[in-house]
């Protein structure tokens, strides 16, 4: 017995790649240095944005060694550049303290000795005043680079990938700093509650996609992650896909059917991990005199079934849907639906810091909200090749025991996100805003 | 942007899936009861002649939770039949002592609670004599059972997964005496080693493969494991597969090279596992007055560089590849290639104990030997549904933040193994015969 | 064979106790309340004092559990007088926020809950600035109750614990703080050095003392912990003791000699944790290009070694003194030493921050620089009884498997030290001001 | 205020020590060499004796770090005549394998690398039978120097240390091997219980001290460790001391009234273990269908009120006499009382392997039965000092955070034993036949 291998005509690429692996594929060539200035200081100053309100002990503390202080965070960025590109391409650059180097690097081996992770909260000085004026001092000194008549290729791809790495960490920093509030027994908001009118779920339907081979990855147009690439092809056996993310008060079902209690419907790890940590809900419920309760970042609400459930790990992804008599989809599936679907969706700029009731739709919500866990382990596409230096440490090195997630969540600035993006998180991992869209085979 | 669907004819199937999964797919009603009871009485046998010559010490200890003690093994694959089939289709049965029910239980928490799995070495009674009554026991009213003028289908299924099952524990008794006696500060042997001539390992070379739709899974004709299942197509980028597994002596050149020191060779997890546990090389390479040397059943030997490499870690697998610059191969391209090759190999019936070095030619060594890690995390095959009941623990809870091996080693029963085989182990697991055979893309 | 029992004419006492236990001996109805009311303000004046310069990030943090933010400090010793005090004994009195009763609570487990210890430096708010209100809230109470013309004496006598607590934890503030800062990679200092002549330590030599029958413990006048109580007789055989604590010089010569390199000059349980915490040198030793430096609360300036050695464990301690060929003196020969001393020496108020070179003399320095660890295990004395209430869970409950120092530090106030004070840490404590004074037996 | 100096005549002594410290304060010397023969013959028969009827597994098997096999144990004793004797005195020895004396060297720094302690239990090779003639050899070996004409004093000490040791090690055999047995889930027996009368524990009685000046520690006569000396004064305060030891049915009545819910009880670290370590009684106890059970060298049997508690840990002591309105005595308390007693009681030698109801009187079972632990941490006697060389590090070098125990256990052999003996366990140690005497304070 062997593998039937199938006759194809694949129209146009015969036996070859679709496409070479290119870690630096994207395209800061095409934008112009002003448009580049221009996306440049808008996406320092949303940095800027999150922090504001907080005082400097929000600012300073760390919740676990997964997370890191907020004055952390607006600290590596800006050392991003200095590192990266001022080092390298400005005319001449002088630090404003050399030792930043050091102690703001996050986890790039090439660059030198890391600051250990675990301890970023130990740090008192430099305060969140001289972080601020860290950040000026290298934003003046980009400003010069930027007004200069033009600039190496590699300079402006190195911008390019800084201002994306400086947009996921401007959703890290909202994250950390909800696990952070969370521990305070007081509850504290982060900020004020916009007003919503009450909403209820639609009902959930499946959509139905034929077997197909189809290409996967983001395909040359426009800045990608190295980890998107190269675009390549799977097969895809029939499967369907629901209309949109599950709730909380379809998960709450699960909570009361004992989701919790019964080792059947998880996987071996997932059991284990339930029992040390003592789960019984997501990370932020809280049964409180008899209701349910939800931290959030406008501090403690009850709990809303209409909207997508949230800070739920792998392991609880996974076993609701098994409960559901479903399953999580593939990465595959999920990029195969995503593709044709417009990047709408309650994004980070929508201000509501909280995923919000899904439209009704045969495929709403797969962007923004929640992160949707997906079944696929993260590994490298076919033809992955890590980019040498500095930046070759970004995606590649992390392929291993974690899964993907897609589409991201209301945390997530909108220009940041499409269809092929893929987000990583250990199956434990439940601090971000990570929720679950249901799949299931079809014949 | 979005994924081109191809337009496919795949002659016969139409859309839809090959085979509706079906975790018992095995053939036990085409054995005659006679046939199945020689092979029950050999297998039985089998596991008896690995513990032949071990005293009574050398079944009773566990050196790490991972592994079980010898007598522990003997008593659980005999628990396996009497609680999955003499409880449900003997006429009646008596057990010898009705407290092993949840005794020698390993994880199967629908047939109740198990003893902690770390503890399996604190417990010095019942002792192997004990032990060896307790098979003799079951034995005995398996005779009776197998003697029936016909028997239950499910019944010759459950019978037929109880023997693969012992197939397995008859490797893993072997592994984990290896590593209780790599503890012992006298290095004691498990058996003398046979007379080999002194031999040189071939030249690698490598297979090219085209791109291809290719079938991936147990076609349904004779005894596959629920996690082989079901059949189903993948679409494999083209490829290229070494000749045969790695060699001791050119690990060897890459633990000299500095690769245990370089973090730019490694996965983050590894790199931390090495770090954490001070990894130089392999899990039972000794350097002793300036030579490596080999802790194997044997006893400690010089080690010889014509051997396939073995007991790595996927993290080091992996390294090992990157500083190769390859890779490893996902399962799918292991099966596509070891579907044409006939299993054959250096199997737990030669007694060699250690792998060989590899015949010259194309392709050599996909079986036995040892187990090659393959870059794919385990999960599950689309379509794939657990069964009902206690066998449905036996594979899919398991499929989280493993990694596949393939192919058997010198420790598997010969009959055990076949192209679709699927083992799984943690990435940091080093005490099976483990080691690698490296892929690299094409164009 | 038995212990001859001696004839004893013990004049006075006949067989009966020196004195009854009585844990509230202290003699705060002595103090007019205009003058209770004088030293309340001071107390909390110097607190406030310990904080000035320090900004919000500072008082924040927290480095290890044993150490506490400097504004948990802050609020926790203010918390005692609400609880204790303002709850009990004030006419009517709103707390600012009712949750901090629980929250500030330390470990009185009367009181009700506690918040977990180690999660102490995870709460950004309440901020720096709301404690301060916190505490001026309290202290107008506080003035209010004090400005009363009678107050009852079990509110006098809290109140006079009350500011004893806070002396306490105005040194405890600095030692956590001093610890945090050393962790930060830029070594910041808490305050600028005064100007000190350079000065060497004085020759040491021994003082005599002859077997004795002796008093230990509180006379009775005078505010003192109930750990000082009740006053009773200790026979002490002929002993030696050295005139000045042991030098930063003579330590770094026991450094030099690989006293962390030799087991036989340990106590097992010290060995162990030498090797586990890899200890080569006092806690805020550095070596740095080849020279000692120490990291003070005046930042990183070399090792001075005509100071006495500081921030040494119990294990340390001991070790050194073997090394030495003498030991630690017990609590009692040390107390004994010292009953006959002034209370003088570099105390808190003197604003140094750090030891310095003792003076000369037949026996200096017992009083200020360094606590000096003692041979004794922290118990109770004949007779101890543990008040009833909170405060019976001010020391008792801490009796068991840690060590008496003596004398207080350079961060101790003056006015909260006596001959008879006792303090109290585990055997590998060292980020207090612990140093030490070697005893010899004597013929 | 200062500790008054009382003016004392002390006959005969003067202002001098009673007693230089000599570690190796014993009298082999006095006995002949035959008298020694035998006495070296009979203890060594009584560790075989205590092994017979156990089975190889029984023997290799380790419960937990603190404790060892069985077969261990039968080595270590073998280890230390071979390697404190035979190796210094013996004309000539040929070791039976050289490897063993790294191998069963417990912690003699001094002679060596360790083989880590926690491993013991991985080792399956040497089996019993060969540890067996490993303990033939060296009797062989010694019987031979044992027939010599003379021996020089410092080989007669180190035998008559080592049979001593011996003992000890004939004690914990039995201990280890009981908490191993109690991990069965089967309950096995070491033995078959003896024949018993029921019998009433006795009315609890006080008998009173008076306050005195008292002589402590081994007189210089007989065999004694070096750490009961030099012979030394302690004054004591009044106090009176229970006649016999706390009973189950005592014990219990704290257990019913909440003992182990109520942190008032408990020593601060006590508390913190109760909690961690989910106590709710004596190690041993089990709560089964409503009754107490408790787990002997028998196996399960009811729970016997009338019979000394036993397997108590310090916290549960100490938490137990404050309950009772009480205190554990100091170690100097209980010797004192101890000087006038016989030693006689529950030893070893009656096979009874568990605690028997105290014999009425006013003061009983003060020997055998249960260790009773004191309120005395372990710490140097006034002008201790260890031997030279490897037995001096038998028992000065774990002087830290250990408590003291008295008086033997119905494990010791009567020989053994005696007023000054002191051992020493953490205060978490349960797994010895530890349990207590109540003392309190008089006037």
């Amino acid at each position: 017995m062997h593998p039937q291998v199938y006759s194809l005509t694949l129209a146009g690429t015969g036996n070859r790649r679709l496409q070479a692996a290119s870690p630096m594929n994207f395209p800061a060539r095409h934008l112009t240095l002003p448009e580049l200035g221009i996306r440049f200081r808008a996406t320092r100053a949303a940095s800027i944005a999150v922090a504001a309100g907080l005082d400097a002990e929000d600012c300073a503390l760390q919740s676990m060694p997964d997370a890191s202080p907020v004055k952390w965070h607006l600290a590596h960025t800006t050392w991003f550049f200095e590192t990266m590109v001022l080092e390298r391409f400005a005319r001449s650059h002088s630090p404003l303290r050399a030792e930043f180097r050091e102690f703001y690097n996050s986890y790039y081996n090439v660059v030198g000795e890391q600051f250990p992770r675990a301890q970023r909260g130990l740090i008192s000085r430099p305060g969140l005043e001289e972080v601020l004026a860290y950040r000026r001092h290298v934003d003046a000194a980009m400003d010069s680079l930027l007004s200069e008549p033009s600039l190496d290729y590699e300079a402006l791809k190195l911008i390019e990938l800084g201002l994306n790495h400086e947009q996921q960490h401007q959703e890290l920093m909202v994250t950390d700093l909800k696990h952070l509030l969370s521990l305070n027994p007081f509850s504290p908001a982060y900020r004020q509650a916009k007003k919503e009118l009450p909403a209820k779920a639609p009902a959930l339907t499946w959509k139905a996609f034929d077997c197909a081979l189809v290409e996967i990855g983001h395909s040359g147009i426009g800045f990608s992650f190295d980890n998107e690439l190269p675009r390549h092809r799977q097969f895809l056996e029939p499967f369907e896909l629901a209309s949109r993310p599950a709730t909380a008060g379809e998960y709450l079902a699960f909570v009361q059917d004992g989701g919790y209690a019964r080792p059947e419907l998880w996987l071996s790890e997932g059991w284990q991990t339930v029992q040390a940590q003592k789960w019984a809900s997501p990370l932020y419920w809280r049964r409180i005199d008899g209701q349910w309760q939800e931290f959030t970042l406008h501090g403690l609400r009850p709990l809303d079934p209409a909207r997508p459930v949230v800070h739920l790990s792998h392991y609880e992804a996974d076993a609701y849907a098994r409960w559901a008599d479903a399953r999580l989809p593939t990465e595959f599936e999920w990029e195969r639906a995503a593709a044709d679907e417009p990047v709408t969706g309650n994004f980070a700029e929508a201000g509501m810091l909280h995923p919000t009731p899904s439209p009704d739709g045969p495929m709403s919500a797969l962007f923004g909200d929640v992160w949707e866990w997906t079944s696929s382990s993260y590994a490298a596409y076919p033809g992955f090749k890590t980019a040498t230096g500095a930046v070759g440490e970004y995606n590649g090195k992390f392929m291993a025991n974690q899964y993907v997630l897609r589409g991201g969540s209301c945390l997530t600035p909108q220009a940041h996100i499409r269809a092929t993006y893929r987000n990583f998180f250990p199956s434990s991992a439940r601090w971000q805003f990570s929720g679950l869209r249901l799949a299931r085979d079809a014949l």
